[in-house]
């Protein structure tokens, strides 16, 4: 059996870095962490176990992911709102010597910013497959498997 | 004074491990988690406080556990829901080389499947007995705290 | 660069340890593990961000905070009420051998004590300057930065 213990903190780290951009308002960072031809999913854990495709967001390569990012900075109207990221349960399910299956549980508050209105927007699991290369680390795979269908037709800003 | 950090990520992986087993729908495994004669109590910390006995749920034992969801899956009649596990503050308070006391904070989001209604089930703080053995660490006694009183007549699910 | 994995685990116990202080009921704690001289600063994201000086706390020494703690023990008229901090994504983001700045978010449920009620009380992110001594590990600086104003009237708890 392989010891993942070496690798933990960077896998973690690097989980916690996609989040951080986002909360903090830097959202176009996390398609550097996405590998150019990474995959990107977000999706109810309803349809994921009865294997139907539609998804929320599935963004097939980092460019899709950027085009995704660059919409939501120019063509929606939403009302101003953000993120804040609670992940837990960061655990190492398999893997290699440079790639790992990686799952963590979120939970995602949102704030509104003009009313201050707080609530509980997405919870689920989270299934990534991360590589380490020479220059860090990164995911090759996110699957974002969220708890309630009634977060579909509401998401602006990536998960 | 012990340096607890060799044996860190051991214990809160056990502490996460139970936890995924509920939300991803596989509470049957806890069971295996716990000593024979471990124990499993949910109380709240109001009860608790006061030194008054009533629990939740106080399994004596895994089998009385394995009774319990046994009846969870048989014979209680709910509405089909599940949970979201965030654990917060894993820190090992006491120990020798392969005892440890260890406490966490929990929040558990409870999404009801049909309405998709999300709310916050459960917050509290869990104490723990855990034991590494030649075949990994286990349990010997597991006692969460809950904060509200008003969570007593509703947990069908462990914990 | 500096590897800081040797010094992770003290930095996020210290996190922690100050967050269970309160939850527990020690709050008076929490000013053993702030400097002397140190500073704590509980303000809005809102207001930070526009370089607006107004904060709800604004301890500028332990001796401040000691202070505050009193003046909530003894002057303070409030409904009993109790936290539950969970804290995510502790991330050491830069420093040297002893002294780190150090970030992570938090999420606060407060738990009313007569009626029950729990709701999300405060959700942000933390900037920490933590500096290493002989003694252990203590707080230079605290800066809890939250995402709602709406928290603002309310606030009787140091976070």
């Amino acid at each position: 059996m392989i010891d993942f213990e070496p690798h933990y903190r960077r896998v973690e780290q690097l989980i916690y870095a996609w989040a951080r951009a986002i909360d903090e308002d830097r959202v176009e960072h996390i398609a550097e962490l996405l590998f150019d031809d990474g995959r990107y999913t977000v999706k109810s854990r309803f349809n994921h176990d009865r294997g139907l495709p539609l998804a929320v967001i599935d963004a097939q390569s980092a460019a899709q992911l950027r085009d995704r990012i660059l919409s939501m900075r120019k063509a929606n109207v939403y009302q101003p709102q953000h993120y804040r990221h609670m992940l837990s349960g960061v655990h190492i399910a398999s893997g290699d010597d440079n790639t790992f299956e990686v799952t963590h549980n979120f939970l995602i508050v949102r704030t509104m910013d003009l009313s201050g209105d707080m609530k509980i927007f997405a919870t689920g699991q989270c299934h990534d497959l991360i590589v380490l290369t020479p220059e860090g680390a990164k995911f090759k795979e996110r699957l974002f498997l969220f708890d309630s269908r009634v977060v579909e037709t509401l998401m602006v800003i990536p998960l």
